[in-house]
């Protein structure tokens, strides 16, 4: 059974997510009809165990050919859809994958690094984090990869940065970017999410905003309600357009504790607190549960074509625009 | 002007060279009509290291795009050849730079290895160089990695080996194998040169035999005369069939001594003693010499389709065979 047959238009697409990795993860995407991913491989790895863990992803998609498939290029996502298959695109956290050196973002894009974030939520050598005290904006070496990721064809994604960061890089980059998993911060007044500046710079040089379903950009929290969740997709929708929407869950479906304390404190501190990942919506606990969103979506208003952008379509659109060669 | 105003033909590919690469050199492989290069990117160096190689190439097919690109499937080549170019193909000629790991196979051959060493004359992870006293054969690791590098497309070049290791993994491989850089022992009795039970292994597998313009494989070293060359060569055809053949020149140009010292001593010991590349017969010192060689092949009977598939046709095939993935 493929896909074509179940389902007409746009395809399905997560514009993030870091699961446990697992044959189980693999069937949800395919019961939820998720053509592609945006996976992340680090979160604050060298680019050695960045490495490592494309290795272990390549014993993922030879264990489990039938499930799923690393894409490279906008057209995968046709092919893994007609195939019956979820293409897997890689993504960067943190740029601690590049040990410094700009010439392996052309390494890392060879091996499939479509998505590359300058900073994960501190100070890194590009830019500044959302959680810093001080925004500095864009450093030097932060230009260089911006100029370097529009020639390659490695989408900026500016999710936990600070705003200045992130209007610099919008700013400095030749093509589109994306912020792939946060909410307006007018909705949930958190620092990862965007300000009404930021959304507006998104809106206007073409870029995507991915909603993100994580707990902690949410209005109440794993409390928040589809419908409330739904009508802040559609205010966004009003202010910058139903075009630069997409969805970036911030799934960590399976994931144990360590894993939240790792993403937050990797190896910056030796102080870091305990966490644990709050509890999901209970509308939106695996990939089965887009279908869910979909109906949500409509019930907020969103036609059948909008709620094809907003689940994928738009994704698709700018996977095909940003995957390329710059010109 | 493009080659294939030039000639006609099949490509003209030289098995393997580790030069200083430089403008010059690039130049001169355009003025010499070659078309592809396997170029040796690991010597002793562990994959971090590698990596940083393959950077610096990345370097050179930006600077330099008018003279060379990458290469990773065979028509690779005849793109090359079509725009005036030299396709370069990533090498390996010892297996350090998996760092043990043999995940890191996949990881190279996206960065585009096509050719891989099991043993660079010592006792590796993989098998028995042709210096150590006792050849054991093909280990434990190099029997998974052989199936590895059948699965990717990585082709499995036993230069460097002792016979017993070469003999073994000729067996153990589901797909021929290249000796890339070597001269029959018959002719000049060198353990880095192969013995004729490992010239009849390539011609019953359908392997190539490179033939190489090292001063140290060649009888007589660097005063060996073209017409005892192409004699040779002349001699091995007779024996495994001019389909077996071609060139692997070995031709390290403009490198320093410091380079021989790294190739022969590399980390494996302190006692090394200083080294020399020997100087190159008169008539091959860089690669404006093919058209040279082309004509001592036919002066040693060889009609013009032989020159042809010795100084490339017969690479090309063996590239198409080889770098795609394995049955």
């Amino acid at each position: 059974m493929t896909r074509t047959e179940d389902r007409a238009g746009p395809p399905r697409i997560d514009g993030l997510q870091y699961a446990r990795w697992s044959e189980k993860v693999f069937r949800q995407m395919r019961a939820g009809r998720v053509d592609a991913v945006h996976a992340t491989i680090c979160y604050h790895e060298s680019f050695r165990e960045t490495v490592e863990t494309i290795v272990a992803w390549n014993r993922l998609f030879e264990a489990h050919a039938d499930l799923v498939v690393q894409g490279f290029a906008a057209k995968d996502v046709d092919r893994a859809r007609a195939e019956g298959r979820t293409a897997i695109f890689f993504g960067a956290q943190n740029p601690s994958c590049l040990d410094g050196d700009i010439g392996l973002i052309e390494v890392l894009h060879r091996l499939g690094l479509r998505f590359l974030q300058p900073t994960y939520n501190n100070q890194s050598l590009l830019g500044t984090g959302h959680a810093e005290a001080e925004d500095a904006g864009l450093t030097r070496m932060g230009r260089e990869a911006v100029a370097e990721m529009n020639r390659l064809g490695v989408v900026i994604d500016m999710s936990h940065a600070g705003e200045r960061t992130t209007l610099e890089a919008i700013a400095a980059s030749a093509r589109p970017v994306t912020v792939s998993h946060a909410n307006p911060a007018s909705w949930h007044e958190v620092s990862r999410n965007v300000s009404d500046r930021v959304l507006d710079a998104l809106r206007d040089s073409g870029g995507m905003l991915g909603f993100s379903l994580y707990p902690l950009h949410l209005k109440g929290g794993g409390a928040c309600s589809l419908e409330a969740f739904c009508d802040m997709v559609a205010r966004t929708a009003e202010r910058i357009g139903v075009a630069r929407l997409g969805i970036g869950s911030d799934l960590c479906q399976d994931q144990p504790d360590s894993v939240v304390e790792w993403m937050r404190n990797g190896r910056w501190t030796k102080r870091g607190a305990p966490a644990a990942f709050p509890d999901q919506p209970e509308w939106f606990r695996d990939n089965r549960d887009f279908d869910g969103l979909a109906a949500g979506l409509s019930a907020a208003g969103f036609d059948a074509e909008e709620v094809g952008m907003i689940l994928g379509g738009n994704w698709r659109r700018f996977f095909a625009d940003s995957f390329g060669p710059g010109r």
